[in-house]
This record gives structure tokens, C-alpha cells and sequence, in this order.
């Protein structure tokens, strides 16, 4: 046996991700190194604690592969993986903590294509006349409980069979179910909707094909969707749920936080119904959104690149 | 805040992994329930651990689509990310452990892609008449030192110029550096061909990207490949490492052991040059292959699916 010429640790199991990381040495960028290091480490961990085999391997080579190969300008099957094993929330989750006192974050999800368009508050963005009306109404504050007034409430949802306007051009009509409000003085805003429906995400690739193995729904419950903006504060990206949607809590990209849920309650009164401008009877739910201040990042550590 | 309809665990921070974990929880298939669980919580440990930014995780998505994309009937980009992060190389050693009394494995590779010409012992397999001669000589027996005759040795190699025969297709001679040989009645075997060269992995996708990102270099130091089968043992897939190679310290793909790692010596002597048929000088290494019984399995635990 020779190898007097190997100066640098060689490959063993044991030693596997240590000797891995070590060829990460050089990188000039500490972040990419740090990054790189902690995900060999972790990769390494998993191979060992559940022993894969060849042929396991070599399924997981042709899944990522069939994964890639599904992209393209409008479909994001990488982003599907992400979500379905709840990487996206967990991603969202650590950059924009709320520490308990304001509006918490949720994913953004991949239907906020378009620009929302401007309408004034009250608007009905019901364009397509299906589902159950709603009054949403909600008021929007800082830290201290101070008004924002002027505050931008970009809101998008899924009709009532279950599909964002993006989803069916020619069948819904543009910007059907869309709008972005500017909250009035005392930081309230009001429209007029419907109550959003569950939907599935697509599932005919191979994110699809992994849900069905493992049993798991392609279900997203309600909600409404929402990203609310003042200057001087840190904009939230969030969701509003609605509390009798199926898969509240099997959630296919575990979206959902206890706070986001709200009640929807229906209400029977021909004048009330004609002051809201819809249709007697209809529901109407309420969405408080507290902001952080600008400048208060959500991760407690880390560089950032 | 209502919430109420919320019976199962809904996702946070703290709780991700488990959350995530759960939801696998009626996958019929208790191995890919056990793989997919342990998945789940390893990589939402590096997801916390470095604290992934939002723009890394959109740099990261990119980067496995496009690593799909680059992949074709000839080009495995994820194998290739596999072998430069030491993953192909841990699944190799998992599942060939050898107990330190039988040959070492390494990586296949992915240029065994057509069956080994058989040759008889004593053949060149030097077909381009480039590079230094050399005599490859070895021994094939069993875990008490039995000789294995009739062993099937098939052996493949890249040229001088750094390629394999199929990666110059129109410029190699057909099957240049390929043969298989059949070991004689005390295990011998001994072919002549040429001291193989160091070579760089493909790296004009986003594998060699990361490559350039972290200052590695995508060299092979130089190899030749064994499969070496018989029945009633465990046939083992390896290389024989040069000991005076470049990036023996610093392979890519991290296929060295020290144990596969010999000695080329030169022999300068037209006697012995006429014997091995050979121009003088020329080098020679000797490979003793020891074979493990056939049905002792590498893994030591886990569940075969």
C-alpha cells in the first residue's frame, strides 16, 4: 500500500462531510462558505441516518432531474418541492419574524403575476358575478397601535371554482378578483368580494406524483391573499383564512398560522346588505394588520451576502 | 383570532420539521415514509442553521432548474452536483463497506457506458499508441486468501490526452483502454496499456459554476477503473489510484482512498521490455483484488424497500 503522497484527509464514512467541507476552504465569499459547509454537513447526516441505498439514490437523481426538466416561463416545479416539504414557509417564517406584536407573514405563492390595479375603497373586485358576496373590512396600524393612513392593501384570491384570473385568461374576466386599496385617514380600508374557495396546486409532475405516494392532498384552504405597505414600515406579505375552509389544517404548503385564521359570519339584513351594496344575504369578515417599523430585519443572526 | 377548527399542529419555526414530518404520516411505504422524514428534518436544520435569506433560496431554486435544464441522454448535471458535494461517493462507501479485510470500492463513474471487449490475458488495450507503456499486473482471491480463478477483471481507462473513448468518438480507436479479462487458475491477471492521466470533470454547467464560486478545480487525479466479479463473491467496482498524480489530495468527485493508491515504478531494461512485450523503459503496477462473499450486505442497518 503507497499513498505517502496524500497530504490532504481523504474520503471515509466517518470523516465524509468534514473532508467535503474542507474543500470549501478557499471560497472567497464567507457567506457561500458558510452556507456550503452547514449544507454538506446536513446532506451528509441525512445519507448516513437512514443509509440510502444505490437504487434509492439513483431515484432521487431521476426525480430532481424530471423536477428541473418541468420548468419552464410558467411553471416552477422547484418552488412546488419547496413549498410541499415546507421549505418556502420556513424560509419566510425566519426573514420576517414578528416577534408576537405584529400581522405575522406567509408565503407569497406563484399567482401574484400581474400588477393589482388601483381602485378606490368599496370597490367590488368580483368581476366574474360568482360566490357568495363579502364585506371585507380591516384597519391598518403600526407598533403603537398608531393609524397608517395611506397605507396600500394589495389583495388577490381564487374565484369560486377555485382559480386565480391568471389561470384562466379569456375564461375570467382581467383582473378579476384583484385590487389595491390606499387605506383612508384613520388607516381603515373596505371592498367588496366573495368568499374565497379552496384550491389545489397543480400536481400532474413529479411534486404531484410524491404528494400521491406519500398520501398527502394537493389542497390549499381559502384565503385571501394580501400585501400591506406604508412608508416607514417593513411591508407584510400575508394571508387571510377562512375559518370553515377543508384543509385548514393540512394546509398542502403549511401556510396557514393560527392568527391568519378569521371568522366569516353571515349576515341576514336587507339594510345592512344595501348600505354594503351586495346582495342580502352575505358575509363580511374584519383583518387588523399591525406593521413593524422599516429597518428591523426579521433574521436574529447570519451575514447577509 | 379565531382558529379554533384547527385540530393538527400548524407550522412554525420552532415546530417546522415536525409539522412537515407529520404530514407523511399515512405514506404506505414505511422505508420512503422513514427517507422522506429524515429529508424533512435535515433540511429545515441547515434552513435554520445559516438562516437562508429569501434572495439565496431564489438563487438556490434557480440553480437546480437550471441543473435539470443542463441535463440530457449524455450530460447527468445532479450526478455530477452528487459527486462534487461527496454525496455519490458516501452512498458508494455505505453501501460497500468492507470491514477492512477486501478491496476497496469507489465511484463507477459515468463513462463505463458500453460493455468491456473481452481480451486475452497479456493484451494491449493501448489502441492509440499514445502515452507510456505500462504493465498492469494483480492477483484476485477470496477473504482467506483462496485465489479466485476464472475472475472476470474488466478494466476501462482515459487516454494521454485525458479522455475516454467514448467521450472522442471518430477520434479513439473503438474500445481504446476497454477489456475485459478472464483471471487464470491462480487468480493472476495481466494486461498491458499505458500509465493513465489526470482529467477535469465537465464543468461548463452550473456545476462547474460552483466549482469556479469556490475556487475548486474540477480534476480527476489519474485512475484506472476495475470491475472485478466471480461467482460466489461480491463484485467490486474501483480504481487504482497513481501515486505520482496531480490532485490526488483534491479529486472532484473525492473518489480517492489510500488504499487503492500504488506505485507506478519505471523499468528501464530492454530484457525485461522484450518479455512484456513493451518498449523500453517502460512503468508496471501490480493490484492485488480481494473479493468478499457473495450476500454480505455493506449496510449494516436501515430497511430494504
Amino acid at each position: 500500500m503507497s499513498g505517502t503522497k496524500v497530504s490532504r484527509q481523504l474520503f471515509s464514512e466517518e470523516r465524509s462531510a468534514e473532508v467535503v467541507a474542507a474543500s470549501f476552504e478557499d471560497t472567497p465569499d464567507p457567506r457561500l462558505k458558510r452556507v456550503l459547509t452547514s449544507l454538506v454537513h446536513h446532506l451528509h447526516a441525512f445519507v448516513k441516518e437512514v443509509e440510502v441505498t444505490e437504487e434509492e439514490w439513483q431515484e432521487a437523481i431521476t426525480f430532481l432531474t424530471r423536477t428541473g426538466r418541468t420548468c419552464d416561463d410558467v411553471r416552477q416545479e422547484f418552488i412546488l418541492l419547496s413549498d410541499v416539504l415546507g421549505v418556502s414557509m420556513l424560509v419566510e417564517t425566519i426573514n420576517h419574524r414578528t416577534g408576537g406584536t405584529s400581522t405575522e407573514s406567509t408565503v407569497l405563492g406563484p399567482f401574484h403575476m400581474v400588477e393589482s390595479p388601483p381602485r378606490e375603497l368599496g370597490a367590488d373586485i368580483a368581476l366574474d358575478g360568482k360566490g357568495q358576496p363579502c364585506l371585507v373590512t380591516g384597519r391598518v396600524t403600526g407598533p403603537d397601535g398608531e393609524p397608517v393612513p395611506g397605507a396600500l392593501v394589495d389583495v388577490w384570491q381564487a374565484n369560486e371554482d377555485g382559480f386565480y384570473d391568471v389561470q384562466q385568461p379569456g375564461v375570467q374576466p382581467e383582473n378579476n378578483l384583484r385590487g389595491l386599496f390606499t387605506a383612508a385617514d384613520d388607516g381603515r380600508f373596505w371592498f367588496r368580494s366573495v368568499v374565497p374557495r379552496y384550491y389545489p396546486i397543480p400536481d400532474d409532475g413529479p411534486v404531484g406524483e410524491l404528494l400521491a405516494a406519500t398520501r398527502r392532498h394537493p389542497y390549499r384552504p381559502a384565503h385571501l391573499h394580501f400585501i400591506v405597505a406604508a412608508g416607514g414600515y417593513a411591508p407584510v406579505t400575508t394571508h387571510l383564512f377562512v375559518d370553515d375552509s377543508p384543509y385548514l389544517d393540512s394546509d398542502a404548503v403549511f401556510g396557514v398560522k393560527e392568527s391568519l385564521v378569521r371568522e366569516f359570519p353571515l349576515v341576514d339584513d336587507p339594510e345592512q346588505a344595501a348600505e354594503a351594496g351586495l346582495a342580502n344575504p352575505f358575509r363580511t369578515v374584519h383583518f387588523d394588520v399591525a406593521l413593524k417599523r422599516a429597518g428591523g430585519a426579521g433574521r436574529t443572526g447570519g451575514t447577509t451576502p
